[in-house]
């Protein structure tokens, strides 16, 4: 499956709006999970049917969905929070690219979540988070079973921070802000290496330091990708023009915005750091090669004329008359060294000895 | 012919608005196919001329005309349904770069079809879609016969969404989207590829790996020309300012939008992604030619010398004193064992064993 | 003289607005042809002077000059139809970058007529065509004689479409239309030739493809600095808000803008593929070197360290006990055999073979 | 740590707008220093905490922090001039990017001062300053302690020019004026250095010019991280329509912004010149290895037949009629320089030589 | 001193609007020379200070000043003329940045002057000409004495076209056509022998190419670097809405804009011309290298194998059968020449020969 686009050729033809899932990861169960609190109250519950959820109360709902390959969740969603049909198409479909929608009583954004893989070989994992923003609930959609949202859940627990005294936008705010610290931590440590590469390069022409290059280009088109459009979806929020977000929060989302954007230009730097570190190779490369020929060249060139003369008195002839001189063999070694000195002193004086 | 552009020197000075075929594929016979269509009843029928064609009723009314080379249907559309002789001339010349005219009554956009060849030996093969959508009605041309609608088909037939229900912008709105999701499915199994290459690049240098850049590199080309100004015209189209676009039908198309700009920016990706691919694969070659130079200049370096000693001891002199020696054969396997041993020392100094 | 930018060092401080012919081509004699037509009557007159003309009466007057050398005649059309100084200079200038310049009374619009150098070797050739729209009158400057707008006269003649009924702002157009159509030939055409070159590109290393690439973009680069300004000129044309512009001929305009946009995206297009050709064409000659080198190391390699050994043998020691032996040649071609066949398996093993 | 992107991974998930400490260098203690001035009168004072610290009276107020992990202090400010905690938040990450916030009753700068490090190993050093401009306050953030405002006290305590007598957006142009001059002067210094290795690089093929371009185009690529984003920052400070700015400060500010401007239009023409600088000193070695590769064929190409030859006579054949020839060895000796002075012709021929 | 900026750092903490020399070229006297004209009366006066400077009547005054050195002479005219201290400083740095400033009661504008070192060896020279337009006065700072406006005079003198009827911004035109007609001189002049390079490339690899490739590339980035902000400046001066430019003028205004950005194109079509001859030129000498190693290879290929032949029969083991043959030696030619032809054959069917 092509990893920089992917998975909307299963629906050619078919209905828009039609919740199919297109995705790589199901679970065997659809995990719900509902925090509910106002400044002084707040209560967590666990869910598998929306039927479940109570009715909301006062304060503020936050429903977070892990796993998305049930249709029957997002439905039952749609209908109780009256999303439009083309937005749960979205959620489903985790090819989607990060943008964001305001759908009036609604606002919908899609982001990826990123994170380097356990084992640190497959590169950059990226998962999708949509977040729906309604009045006084939010709605968020992983692929996947995670617990990246802990520390927010812990700043819920503890009343840390503004978090239980505002709104739903500040919960939102919160979320991807989560989100967006994660980006600059995986640019950071990605260009870490990158960084570090600077040193190898010039030592020399080795096919690591070739498939580092690479792979590390690869991994920034990637995070490039899935941070430029998120930084994009995030600013079209902040300047959102929606009642949903109060006056007191919109600091706090302009901020979200910087972040973001140092993300994506740290992305753009470390890439064309690549890219001038695969030029620098390369000519590392060619000089190597002049070093190599260079080598070649003062060998052949000395030994090849050398290797001729002696050739000369190896043959067989009758008549020659050098072999018949008392000092013939010391006259040819004052021949090969003069002939070999000569050539040394042309070499140095063209500077490649 | 000119693969990137085409066509339309048949007609320098010709009178602007004449309605002259500039193509390559004519058909034997133009084939128009209409559906009309209310929520409750649908009739489809076939004719071979416009005038056979019933007067429209109260429902929406799709005319798909298959084959361009007949001027003589188009005279008749164009005079039945009152459109511009010049855009009647844009469907005819299938050189004709994708674009939105917004003309009043009628709403006019052309774009590609996209797909592979059957025998996916040819690459990517386009074909021109007109799509003109008036007030209850849609026309669309196509270059050639074929049955990419049938989807949208069988849906209307079905009673599938709202396709019934909805006006023709709706119509034109399904039509559309079978068309962009062609591209997505294209560029996807053609990015598949391209990143299938990312292996095949280091491992060395062989003339088929840069034969499969180049064709890749050509083909997302192509792909960019029919893409990108596609995109242009759906964006125009999702927001032109018309009555004949309904309020219910615009988040269809801003979705629509959202697609073809995600299907340009993987071609975007991908073409980036080759010019990386080039530049690693010309490294590639680079460190080969290193790896290739080092054993030869070994290989010189250690053995020129010795057959340079062993020819002097080749010579006939007279009086060569060290042929008399009793050891002086194994003294000079001695020196010969000495100078290759220092040798390989030094270029295993150098770093290249 | 410098092809890509000319002419106006022969005036470093002279006065402005005054006019001096800058230009290569001076013909003996100016010719001035011109065609006044209603829907009804139309006539067609030759002149030297501009004193000649008659006084122009209900219908459109076309006048067309060829030949600019001649000042005098600028200055007396200058004279009867009003027009700035500045205008007058631009029209002498023929290194007059495309442009357009509304007076108020008169629309001004310079473009480079291109064309094929009729034995093709010296690339393309462009004329500056100066178009001055007035009020019922249009006049147009040609370098050189030329019949390029024959099928123009031919439609007037033969009062084919809308170009006798409309006004002389359909005129200008009309003759833009061809001018704009040759540009979209000439591009076409050398675009052929660039991407007949795709195949030759892999297949080697010889001058000659270098030497077409390099010539291709240099023709492409020319017609970029034609094309290009062209278009903009045309579209401020297009979008001008004057009365010399009826409301009916907008959409041929814009028609006409589309198809410049057309020739300068395919210009594009193709330069951006020739560097790619000379990218790939540069890999390929890499590739190339790398099977050269491949066999010399190959040979040298094998037979470098075979000839050390038989120059071992060949040493006149007294003492070689292998000379001695009875077998001892049959042992050396034994040793020699086992050795090439050690060196073949390691090049066969290293893919080399 | 990577230079390119530093710090915030240490907050994922913490509360926004908390004060902690994100930079390198802690100092034993915080130095605050307060100056306060009218037209006539100016009070230079240092204090270690700002409770310290006077109430204002009639005049501006200047206070200078250098050194930020002590966080008490920086809350202290805050509740003291009413700044917002996201606004301390940025202070204290001395990874910050450049910027600027209008935070209604105060002006809000980042931007990094630069200079070379003392031994001027290391390269660039960047420190971060963060201005607070208030109504009659300025509030100056230093990473570590330095003495780069000093000219600015000296104008102070000697009444040079405006600066006693205008207000405190006078004296924060003052202050950003002094490390824009700063910028101007480390980039003129290390362009110097760029167009220095100009000459360096057609002499030929060393791994220190590499060496030195990627170590350039390194510090230049930092210059622009940093320049860049404190232009925009610089150019909205000017152009912020807030009453803290007075209308005659205006052109000072908009001078600041030319001078920034130039700076980061310097250090893009200096990026650009390394990078034709690499593409030349590559070139340059292609053409180095070229000439290698001349030497080592022509004497190759020379000897390689020559030792053939000599070689056919050092055979030990019994019937080899040319031994018994009386001049044979002379013959020898003719027919060897025939075939040198062959070759040496031909290589002549095609301009090696 | 680094060419592509200078000169600010000798001010850094500096009061700004300070008048400090900072430039190269020191005379020993300001030369300030007067012409006060109305459309009747004409007086040119010479002066060594502004104090002696008659009071204006009621025409057009023009004074130049050579030489900058002397701050006194600046601040004089600035208290005579009520110009911005800002605005004397840039007249003073003669690193100063093209730059228009709309001062209300004067404008200002900043250019460089470019011609060609007389001894043509040290590439291209730009002086710094200040030009500030005040109401019926110009007033013109030139770094050196020269005579670049003597036509301008001329025209003055001899009444020339509209010069002594019109205004002072007719004046200020007239001066900087001058300047902007010697870009098109130069670049053309440069241009010029680029385009005579395009020949020169293709032949081969020599270092004298890549040098002049070099240079002219060096030169092309200053050209750029001065015309380009020009442009801007120009453009912002034709289209200042002041009181100062009156309505006749500006088709003037807007042509010289014209023709700077004729230059400014100009410039980057060289450049990138430029890039593709260095691209060129590399390839060419890849390709060399191709035919160079060919030589070699074939040399090295066809003989090494021969060598070893004929070594085989030079050793001198007793029982070597084909010594004794009688016919051993012939046979021993037909061996090498069927060798050498198998292998000539080879590299024919390779296309090697």
């Amino acid at each position: 499956m092509a990893r920089f686009l992917r998975g909307t050729d299963k629906r050619i033809g078919a209905v828009p709006g039609s919740l199919v899932f297109i995705g790589e990861h199901r679970m065997d169960q659809t995990r719900i999970r509902r925090i509910a609190y106002t400044s002084e109250t707040m209560e967590e519950t666990e869910h598998t049917s929306i039927a479940d959820l109570p009715a909301p109360d006062g304060g503020v709902t936050w429903i977070n969905v892990d796993g998305l390959h049930d249709a029957t969740v997002l439905h039952q969603i749609g209908d109780r929070f009256g999303i439009h049909s083309l937005i749960l198409e979205d959620v489903l479909n985790t090819g989607q690219r990060p943008a964001f929608v305001d759908g009036g009583q609604v606002l919908f954004l899609v982001v990826k979540m990123l994170r380097f893989d356990q084992e640190e070989k497959k590169g950059i994992i990226a998962e999708q988070l949509s977040v729906l923003l309604g009045d006084r609930w939010v709605i968020t959609f992983q692929e996947r079973v995670g617990d990246v949202f802990e520390p927010v859940r812990e700043r819920l627990r503890n009343r840390q921070g503004r978090i239980r005294t505002w709104g739903s936008d500040y919960l939102a705010y919160a979320l991807l802000d989560t989100v967006v610290d994660q980006y600059i931590a995986v640019v950071e440590r990605l260009g870490e290496r990158v960084e570090d590469l600077e040193e190898e390069i010039l030592t020399g022409a080795n096919h690591e330091v070739l498939e580092k290059i690479t792979t590390y280009k690869c991994e920034m088109n990637y995070l490039r990708k899935m941070i430029r459009p998120a930084r994009e979806a995030i600013q079209l929020f902040a300047r959102a023009d929606s009642d949903l977000i109060e006056d007191q929060t919109s600091p706090f989302l302009r901020d979200l915005q910087d972040i973001a954007t140092q993300a994506a230009e740290a992305v753009d730097t470390y890439r064309d750091m690549l890219t001038d570190q695969l030029n620098t190779y390369r000519t590392a490369v060619g000089t190597n090669l002049n070093e190599i020929m260079k080598v070649l060249t003062i060998f052949a060139a000395i030994f090849i004329p050398l290797t001729f003369i002696v050739g000369v008195y190896g043959t067989n002839f009758d008549n020659v008359p050098e072999f018949r001189y008392k000092y013939g063999y010391y006259v040819l070694w004052g021949v090969l060294l003069t002939v070999g000195g000569v050539m040394l002193r042309y070499f140095h004086k063209k500077g490649w000895l």
